[in-house]
């Protein structure tokens, strides 16, 4: 399975919002991910699964992700906003890979999806990821077993980097 | 400073040839060194330093990433053919730093380029990042200091993933 960690692009700044997590996607952020959209289909990679972390910032970021064919109707999960403890996505992870499930995306935060990566890659998190805004991680998880520390890492982009 | 470590691009069999070393790139791998050229002028990463391996399949990338103007004629530098010992690389990067160069492009190949973007980012080579033929390792060096398990990752990618 496919596991793509995506950032949610660039939101408002802070002191114009009650809350952080009542910041919305600012317009540079949205065009981020509407294009992320159209790259990631003209790519192949729709994906079967579109995991969202429920605040506005990473939700409106997978709306426009589904709007722009890259995946199915976002499903909003409360672990993608609480990280970063790996432990808290592992027994949803092994589910998605019985369900053979061949590329899952989570939209969510920093630092917990840099930390899983690592995690997941390398076996901890050491804080070398650079993962922009509407950034995305593309890890390759093995079929069987645990991934801690045995996934691939084939993609780190950014939306300079993929215009 | 920026150091990119490029593979190079999909090489003839090794059947038709007397050495692994005589292999030149294949017509799809030429085609994917001029890509990336193109690619790395338009994204404004044209590089002030290319070394390569000096052997063919890699000094024929580099020639092509030259002639696309994708960074000064290249430098053969034996180091890039006989890792993976980041050793041997070491006082180099670290003379490019003290140069003040901003971007450095190495061409060479696999384990060696992987192994020493793991080492550099996370401390030791686990063999975990997929780079594909005329694939892309970004890193970003400290400005001082040792740059061994100090150093961030912000790209990865491969042909497919930037067509």
């Amino acid at each position: 399975m496919r596991l793509f960690l995506i950032r949610h692009g660039k939101a408002e700044e802070a002191s114009s919002w009650p809350s952080d997590a009542a910041r919305p996607l600012a317009s540079e952020g949205r065009q981020q991910a509407e294009r992320l959209a159209v790259r990631l289909v003209e790519l192949g990679l729709v994906c079967d699964v579109l995991l969202t972390s429920p605040i506005r910032r990473a939700r409106e970021t997978a709306g426009l992700l589904w709007q722009g064919g890259a995946g199915p109707e976002p499903e909003s999960w409360d672990a993608l906003a609480t990280g970063p403890e790996l432990a808290a996505i592992l027994p949803r992870l092994g589910g998605l890979r019985e369900q053979e499930v061949v590329r899952a995306a989570f939209v969510g935060h920093l630092p917990a999806l840099a930390d899983w990566a690592e995690e997941l890659v390398w076996g901890q998190p050491c804080g070398r990821l650079v993962l922009k805004p509407a950034g995305v991680i593309g890890l390759e998880l093995p079929d069987s077993g645990s991934p801690v520390g045995r996934s691939g890492l084939f993609w780190l982009t950014s939306p300079k980097l993929m215009p």
